[in-house]
C-alpha cells in the first residue's frame, strides 16, 4: 500500500521538509504547493502579461497554482493542511473544504492557540495534530501499524 | 427556475437579511448556518452532553453544525461566501472549498482589503462582490436577464 | 429546509415512534424499514414461492427488504442507527457503513455499553446518542437553531 | 487482470494468512486493517496524546484507522469480510455496507450458525462462504478460469 | 415514500397495465417507452427525414427512443424488466445492464422456461418473478410492509 | 414524465419561441441563456464594476453567465443545441460538449451547410435536426408516443 | 496511450483469439470472462456447494463470474459486444447496457440479420462492425492513427 | 507529479509539436486526436464500409474518432484547446466543454482576434495564452515552480 499525502498550507517554516524526512523508509509519495512565495504571487503575469490591477494579476497566478493543487488533491489518499501564526491562511482552510467533499483523510496540523478557529476544519479531519512529527507517527502507524517508542 | 441559494460565513452584521430583503420576488429559496453565536459554539454539549476539554466541545458542536451546513451546501445551485473584518473565518473558506470541489457557483462578498489573500477563493469563483447589494443583482440579472439602473 | 431522515436499525422498541412524535411540527419526512419482524423474515417466500434451504428463504427476503433500504438512504440527509440490547445487529451497522459510504450524516444510538464495540461506527458519525430525546434535539437544532431547555 | 483484495473483519484467527498463502502465484494484492489489536485500540492516543475519556480515546484511535481502511476499500476489486465466533464485529458490518455502496465486489465468510443475522449482508454479497479455502478457490477461478479437484 | 418505476421490456402483452392497475392506490409513479411497435420503429425517419438504408432508418428510431428510455431509467427507483416469449429482446437486457450500473433495484418477470439464459441478469436482480401479480405483490410489501393473502 | 429542456446557442432569430410555442400542451420545461446581447455582453461591469481591459470586461460577464448555463444543463434532460448563419458560436459547442460529459440527451439543431463542420458534436447527439418543428415533433413524440401527421 | 479492450459475448467461436492475434503490436490489454462453459456454469456449486434448484445453482454460478465481468468492463476504456448465431446472447446485451450506463466506448460485432433486433444497442455504440478483422482496425487507427490497405 | 496533456483543436499549424519539443524534460505524458485530416475524415467508411449520404460518411468516422477523443480527454490532468484561423473548430469548443465538465484543468490557446468569441470557453479555463511557449511555460512552472527567464 502506496500513500499519496498532499502537504497544504503555510509555505515559511519547514515543516514539510521535517515530514518528508521523517517519513524516509515509508512507502508515501508526497506532493505539495509551490513554496516559493515570489513565483507563486507572480507566476500568472510572468508567463501570461503584466496586469495593471492588482486582483487580475493575483488572480492569474491563482489560476495556475490551481492546476497543480487540484491535480495533488485529487491524487492524494491523505491531505494535510497546515495552519502557522502568520497570514490569513484563507487558501489552507479552502483546500481543507476541497478534500473534505472529495472524501479525503484529512490530517490538521496547527498551533493549540488556533483551536477554537479552526473546529469546523477539525469536525471533517481524522486528525488534529500539533507537530509535524505526529503526522509522521500516524503515516508510519497506518502504513506499517507500527507505534512510536 | 428556482435558484437555492446557500449564505455562508460572517454572522456578525445584517448581509444576509440585506440580500434576503433585496431579492424579494425573486424565484430564490436561501438557506444558511445557525447564525446565533452562542448556540452555534454550545449546541453539541447541550443536546449531548457536557465535556471537560474545550477540544471536544468544540467538535462536538462543530459536528451537529455540519448536518445542516452539509444539507445548505449540496442542495445550493450557488453559494455566497461572506468574508468578514473579524475573525479567522476559516470555516467561511472550508465551506468555499467544499462547495467549489462540488461544482457550486461561487460569489465571493468581501471588503477590498482582503483581495490578496482571498485569491485562491476568487480563483475558484464566479464573481467577486464588495456589497450585499451586487448579490443581489447578479441574481435577479441570472434569474431575469434584468441589470440594475 | 426540509430534511429527510432515515431511522436504520432496532425494530422491538418505540425509539421511532419516540423520535417521530417529539417531532412533531419540524419540517421532516421520516422513513425506516419494514418494522413487522415476520413480515420482513418472510417477505420472499410469500411473494416469490418457498425455499427450502433457510439461506435463500432469507435470501429472497432480505433482498426485496434491500429495495427499500437502499432507497429510504439514499433519500435521506440523516440516517439513525439505533443498537439495542438484543441480536447481533449486523443490519444496522451495515446501513451505517452504507451511509457513511454515501457521504450521509449519521446519528448513531446506543446504550452506553456499546460505547467500545461501536467505536468505528461513532468514528463516521456526526453525533453519538443515548435517548430518543436527543436526536429529536439535534434535529430541531438543526433546523431552526433553537436548543433544548 | 491483477486483483486488489481487502480482507475486513475479525483478527484473531489466522484465516487472512491462509488466504494469502493459498492465493500464491495469483496475480492479487491484498491489503487489511492493522491487526495488532492493542495497537489498534491505543493508536490515537499513543501518537495524539492521552484522554480521559474512554469515548474520546476510541475515537482517535477509530479515525487513524479509518484512514488505512478507507484506502484499502477504495482501492480494492473485491472486498472479503470475515465474521467470526466472538466480539460484536460491527466494524467488519461497517465494511461490508461502505463497500456495498461503493460498488465493490463482496465476499462474506462466516459460520454457519451466524446465517441467519448475516442475511442483509449476504444480499449485497456475490459469495458467501465458510472457509478461507473457499476464498482462495474463487480468487483463483476469475483469476485463471480454473476450478478446484 | 413514492416508488418511481420503470417497466421496460416485451410490448405485446397486457403486463404492464396488469401491473399498473394492480397497483391502485400504492404510491407509485410508473414510466415505460413507447410501446405502439409502428411508432418505436419509424419514429426516427418520420420526423427527422427517409433513410434508405435499414440501418440508418433503424439507428435515428433507436436514438429517439433512447431519450425517452434514458430518462425514464435514469428517474426509476426500481427497473422492471420483462422478457416474454417472442423476439430477441436484447432491449430488455441492455436495460436491465444500463439499471445494474447506475444501482438501481432490479425485478425480473420472465416464464420459467428462461431461466438459464437470464441467469447474468438474475445475478444482478433483486427479485425474479413469473407473473406481474407478484411484481404488485413486491410494490406494496415494499411500500406498505403488508404481505399478500 | 416531465421533460425539461435546455434550449442554448443562437439568440438572433425566434427559434426558441417557435418550440415553445409549438411544445404548448406537452409536460415540458423551458430554460435557456439570457437572450438579450447587450445584456449578455455587459452584465459583468454593470453590476461587478468597469474593466479597462476587454478581457476581463468579458471575462466578469461571461462568468455570471455561467451560473445560469451550468444550473440549466444540470437540470435538463435534454439540450437542444442551435447553429445558425452567424458568429463563431463556440459557446454553443461549449455548452453541447459540457452536456454530453453530463450525459444529457443532446438535439442538434443546424442548416445544412454546417453538417461537416458540426460532425464531432452530431456524434455525440441523439437527433440532428434542420427545422425547429422537428425538435418539437420530436418532444411530443417522447413523451407522448404520437408521432406527426 | 494503452488501450484497455474487454471482449464481451459469445464464447463459441475464436473471435476473441481473431482479434487478439490481428492487434499483436498494439499498445493494447484485453480481458474476458471466462470462456470455458462448463466451468462458467457450475463455478459456484464447484466451490461454494450444491444447490438441488436449477436457479440457485445458475445463481451461484452467475454471481462470481460478475466478479470478474465487472472488474473488466470497469477498466475498459472500450468494450466489444459480439453478438453470435447462437443462445439467447442476454448477457451480451446486458454487458452492452453495462458498458453504456458507465460511458465506455462500445463496438458491437455481430451478423447482418441481427441488425433490426440490436438497433438500440448499436445507438449507443460508437462502431459496427461485421467482422472481427475490422475490430483490429479501428483499434490500429485509434492507437496510430493508421487506415487499412 | 506526472501531467497528463490532452493537446484538443487544430490541426493544421505545428503548435503540438512545438509544445512537445519545448517540454522535453519535464515530467508530461501527451495525448491528442489522429491529426492526419484525411484519416481523421475517411476513417469510418474505410473500415466499416462506404456510405452514400455525406453526413453518415462523416457520423461513422467521428464516432470512430471519438474512441480516441474520449479516452486521451478523461486521462488528462490538463487539456489545451487550441483555437486556429481556419474553419469552424466546433469540435475545439465542443471538447473545451467536455474536459470543463469533467473539472479538468484547461488552457485555451488562441490569437487574440478571437478574445471576444470564446469569452464562454475563457470563462471556463484556468489560462488563456496565445503562444505554445507560453503553455510550455505553464507546465514547467506547475512540474517545477520555475519561472521563465
Amino acid at each position: 500500500m502506496t500513500l499519496s499525502i498532499y502537504l497544504s498550507g503555510e509555505i515559511h517554516t519547514d515543516w514539510r521538509e521535517q515530514i518528508i524526512s521523517g517519513a524516509k523508509g515509508l512507502d508515501v509519495v508526497f506532493s505539495a504547493p509551490v513554496t516559493d512565495h515570489a513565483a507563486s504571487d507572480d507566476c500568472g503575469v510572468a508567463i501570461l502579461g503584466a496586469e495593471e490591477q492588482k486582483f487580475w494579476h493575483d488572480h492569474k497566478g491563482a489560476k495556475l497554482n490551481a492546476i497543480r493543487t487540484r491535480k495533488g488533491i485529487a491524487e492524494a489518499d491523505v491531505v494535510v493542511v497546515r495552519f502557522g501564526d502568520k497570514y490569513k491562511q484563507w487558501n489552507a482552510a479552502f483546500d481543507a473544504g476541497y478534500a473534505a467533499a472529495l472524501g479525503k483523510s484529512i490530517i490538521v496540523l496547527n498551533p493549540p492557540e488556533h483551536q477554537h478557529a479552526l473546529k469546523e476544519v477539525h469536525a471533517a479531519a481524522l486528525a488534529t495534530a500539533e507537530e509535524p512529527r505526529q503526522v509522521v507517527e500516524i503515516l508510519r502507524y497506518v502504513l506499517t501499524g507500527a507505534l512510536p517508542g
